[in-house]
């Protein structure tokens, strides 16, 4: 965006999403209150930047276009924003945007499939997804027992030492996010996104698992492999498996009641991914919702206000999708509407098309920035007030 | 809609909008607290719309497109409904919608000046609206003196007699109101859209101002005119100016709560109107809400919402207008959108194009209709799931 407003000579506005931030409409009551998180809703957010857009120009004043921009759910809202306010917003570059991860649009098992397609192909064999496959019923079998249990506390170190199957699998849920996490941050540079990671991290992480192994050679394995994703700079003293990440730095919270709200993307994963095998259960996803934050989700409520089923009825937005990215399964693919610009990055993981330049960007994302850069242009010159 | 429907073999279904008719959500209580009726708003009743649409179709079935139609307020919605809502719905018809009547879009006197221009060009000479506008200075005039008053009370046999300048303010805006109803329900035959009307009602009123006439003679004229109005049918036993029409039969209450939230439509009146000059005062306006309503108006809500600035940014809406409305000046009349179809009908009043189909139909609502027809056609058969 920094570079790109510099080359059309436009202003960057920076709108914080309502609940993220320091944008707390009831300062630390925020999350307290059922009712205090009832104006948390994609609706509101977009009304937000509506308000905002508006509010910057002076009516009956002609203004240049307005160009939306976001990666990840913020692609989404990017996305949804040109669609619910054309007449506001002129195009939208929605990067990495899943806006077709939900009920009835994608498969519930494409995430699971892509992270392990991504872990199966970091090294000429398919032993790091195999390694990591086998290693749940290693873990189990460790955990089973009392000497087991020593043998995988202090192969991990962990914050907690695990006890009852209740840590075990929150330890799991670690894990599976963690997955995730190294294939949405698999940028070929060292950064700190999701947390601090080495340059293209999956790899870095399958180069302790590059053959089969089991036993004590797998816990080594996966022991050495997951130090990349939790302690890359050495200075984390012990694996705090009860979060993937510390939910008050990016929202968490937030994140976490717009998905028991209406942001309910359905998950599950097939025996023949490395994920543990996983139906989509809604009602037990429902039941969790209502236990921790007293909401009902609303499975249909995003197809319903958004659609999202084909690329017809939008115009003026640019989907970009990297294919090292397990979220570009939710994301738009295809279109067969010449207002509705496609860019596939085959080297790009999360959202890679937004970072700032860097000397180790593969061609792939350049070719993406140019492309964006030019349909965006395009966009400026064709507006009229 | 009937028509249509048996050519194109479609499904018509009435969606009744919350707060009208039967669809009170707080029964007796619905406008008797402030809270009770703030669910009602344009953005609760499209969100109504399309969950009802989704509703009726089975989750990933196919289904043939939907078109939206609407007269008045209700060709509003059914254009941003498709604005809103492009993937539940493929089109709609928005007759005599008047989308730009809104602060910043449309001159305020749009409407008080097309209505003089009906009353003036009913007959050969502008005696007609002439004699309205000096109306008012007779009305006054005879307001001010017990005789008068007499007079003016036996005249038009009002049901509360004119005591005070209250009363009087009342039966002007009584009277502005008729007109613009005249106006509104000018169609070639006899019908009871707001109230039972003779064919063509400005001109039946007009034939009793034909010519320029001042003291009793006008109001005796004026008395016979508004008669056409008032009492076409011989039924009524005496004016009640203090409404228009009756607001239960058409959700008065409901429709002046949505002018006092987001509905503000500013109007206003020159001196060369047949009107009373008025200036626009949104202070004034905000005012009365507040004390009836307990609601502060927003002014720019609709706009920021809508847009309607230019229909560069809608498609698949046809907006049809009849130059015998006085709502005509607030709606689409042109567009560079080869999208957005522009219909233009002469001899048309308040969406006469809507009405089944009559004998006395004036040749270009039977264009109208037809062209609405093809392009509706063209729709359906474009149409992929």
């Amino acid at each position: 965006m920094w570079e790109l407003a510099q080359k059309y000579r436009a202003c960057v506005v920076f709108a914080e999403h309502r609940y993220y931030g320091k944008s707390m409409p009831f300062g630390n009551m925020t999350f307290n209150l059922t009712q205090n998180y009832g104006y948390l809703s994609v609706e509101q957010a977009l009304e937000d930047f509506a308000w905002l857009i508006s509010s910057m120009q002076e009516k009956n004043k002609k203004y240049g276009p307005v160009i939306a921009f976001g990666g990840s759910y913020g692609g989404m809202l990017s996305a949804w924003l040109r669609m619910k306010y054309p007449h506001l917003v002129y195009g939208a570059l929605a990067a990495s945007a899943p806006v077709r991860q939900f009920d009835g649009l994608t498969a519930c098992d494409i995430f699971s499939r892509i992270t392990t397609s991504i872990f199966a192909t970091s090294f000429n064999n398919r032993s790091c997804a195999d390694n990591i496959r086998k290693s749940w019923e290693l873990f189990k079998q460790l955990a089973s027992s009392d000497d087991g249990k020593k043998k995988l506390n202090a192969a991990f170190k962990f914050c907690e030492p695990i006890k009852a199957e209740g840590d075990l699998n929150k330890f799991f849920d670690y894990l599976e996010d963690v997955y995730g996490n190294l294939a949405m941050a698999n940028y070929p540079y060292a950064n700190d996104f999701l947390s601090p990671l080495p340059p293209y991290p999956v790899r870095q992480f399958c180069s302790y698992l590059q053959t089969p192994v089991s036993g004590d050679k797998l816990l080594d394995g996966m022991q050495q492999a997951i130090n990349v994703y939790f302690n890359f700079t050495g200075a984390t003293k012990c694996l705090d498996y009860t979060s993937a990440y510390d939910p008050s730095s990016i929202g968490g919270n937030a994140w976490e009641i717009q998905t028991c709200n209406q942001m309910v993307m359905p998950m599950c994963s097939t025996p023949e991914t490395m994920f543990r095998p996983k139906e989509w259960n809604f009602k037990e996803y429902a039941d969790k919702c209502m236990e921790k934050y007293h909401i009902k989700p609303k499975l249909d409520d995003i197809t319903v206000r958004y659609g999202g089923r084909n690329a017809r009825e939008m115009s003026n937005i640019i989907f970009s999708n990297g294919l090292l990215d397990p979220w570009s399964g939710g994301g738009v693919l295809q279109s067969d509407n010449p207002t509705v610009h496609i860019i596939i990055i085959p080297e790009g993981a999360h959202h890679l098309d937004l970072r700032a330049k860097h000397p180790k960007d593969p061609i792939s994302v350049l070719q993406a920035r140019n492309r964006e850069s030019d349909i965006i242009g395009k966009w400026i010159n064709e507006y009229r007030w």
